[in-house]
């Protein structure tokens, strides 16, 4: 199935098409990976859009229907509709198929999809660690991916071709792919995705709480940081918020550390010792080469 | 003065040649904004890297002699330095001689550079709000400014036509000018500046103390968000150190509203209050509208 002859999947739904879905489908089309890729949504607006922009060769408002005859079904909408779609695809979903997601929490897709999965259905979660401050259909391009990683998460027992399938898919998108258990999966993707976004949406809040009169000065001198920090906090308020409430534990844990850190950091410059943030700076610069040896920078 | 035809100063020094010092004097040579260019620092590996460079026409490791008769006196060192610098070189300026620097903090300079200035001496500290991660001399180039805000902070009762002087100085850089209070400065670079810093350096030692099998993840997964963070932790070690130790009200101040809010969210995700987060979330993504259309994205 790798040969590169003919189409990966014969026919493919996507569920949902905003940032993620439609850089996918723009995968598809390039390398034509799939026969036919049907979409839903939930607005007819966005359905347009991706028939406007040529990335669906069917569309439904429907989450039943859009996976009838479906060899892969591709969940890439916010966390929060999982268990809702998940009840309304399962009994409409073929035998032999695979099921994955993009989500950026996974112990939670095991929890809202697999009870609701047939028997002989294949359950593949995966999250493509890319993306992007803008969302919606228009805001997909196929390069998302490339040279980024993507985590799938099959839960024990999963068909290993399935498995192999779904890394194929995200090798041909330009992906390196680990496999890894759901809570580890988790508990990593908290520190380097979502304690960044909460910060960020935290301080970027402090600021709009400011006076309107410092407010307009701090998106004129937001060259210094602050504005890296804005594109974080421009991400998309639904997936986010469904990000924080399915990773609760991990989110938590790892803000406890956060919190721990910085007070330490408030107690160094309030009493001038000067020793223990020029240490921390030291060590942190050193990270930064880290991540870019790892072609990530 | 500012009719671009000869130099805008006849003799410059500039007091250390890092990232911000050598993009000015990158400029000053694009220019021809300077007759002369002389430069001191605290090492001679970093002097040898000027002239290899053509950014000075003479070089000294003495702070005082680089001053004689210089007409600007550009102090470009970790604030830190500011006090022994100001010592050093206040017997050997030129009457009429305009003595400013680049430094993240304004009060601070005031505090350290004032006592020293003999009478006759124009002091306008002045802060480029632009940079990089990187830092040395190699690491400026003369775009560094384009488009960018410069704030300058004259005490009451400084001479107008040394402000103005700066103002076409840095105008030339291609930076837009404000002039301020210095206190008013330090509260709003606390929050667009100092605070982001802070956080990302946190962060960023946050994940450095996990576990060393977690910290190789960190860095393949951080295009999630935190490779963001990376870049702005790998910033200047002793400049950074410097600024919070010399603005530690306003940055105490701006940390603390932070750290409120950031409990409050903390309390939301602990409590599934998704509404809250949602609301913080849509809030944020307009501050970033405010961002791109003060042209700072």
């Amino acid at each position: 199935m790798s040969s590169g002859d003919g189409p990966l999947f014969g026919r493919v739904a996507l569920i949902g098409i905003g940032l993620i879905g439609s850089s996918l489908a723009r995968v598809m089309r390039r390398d034509g990976l799939a026969g036919h890729i049907a979409v839903s949504s939930r607005t007819r607006a966005t359905l347009d859009k991706a028939t406007e922009l040529g990335l669906a060769d069917s569309v439904t408002l429907d989450s039943r229907t859009v996976v009838d005859g479906a060899d892969l079904v591709v969940v890439c909408s916010p966390l929060g509709t999982y268990a809702d779609i998940a009840a309304d695809m399962g009994p409409a979903l073929k035998e032999g198929c695979i099921v994955t997601d993009v989500g950026s929490v996974k112990q939670a897709v095991v929890r809202d999809l697999a009870p609701h999965m047939p028997d002989g259905v294949h359950l593949v979660p995966g999250h493509p660690v890319a993306g992007t401050e803008h969302s919606g259909p228009e805001a997909g391009f196929a390069e998302l991916f490339d040279g980024r990683w993507c985590i799938l998460t099959p839960p024990p027992g999963t068909d290993p071709d399935a498995v192999e399938r779904m890394v194929e898919l995200w090798r041909r998108a330009g992906m390196m792919v680990d496999v890894m258990d759901a809570a580890h999966h988790d508990m990593v993707l908290a520190i380097t995705s979502h304690l960044p976004h909460l910060i960020a949406y935290t301080i970027v809040g402090t600021a709009t709480d400011l006076s309107d009169h410092l407010k307009a000065e701090v998106f004129k001198y937001s060259a210094g940081g602050f504005r890296d920090f804005t594109r974080i906090a421009a991400s998309d308020p639904v997936m986010w918020r469904d990000v924080f409430l399915n990773n609760k534990d991990a989110v938590l844990e790892m803000l406890g550390r956060f919190s721990e850190d910085l007070t330490a950091l408030q107690r160094a410059i309030r009493w001038g010792e000067g020793d223990k943030l020029y240490d921390l700076f030291t060590r942190t610069r050193e990270i930064r080469r880290g991540v870019v040896e790892a072609k990530q920078a």
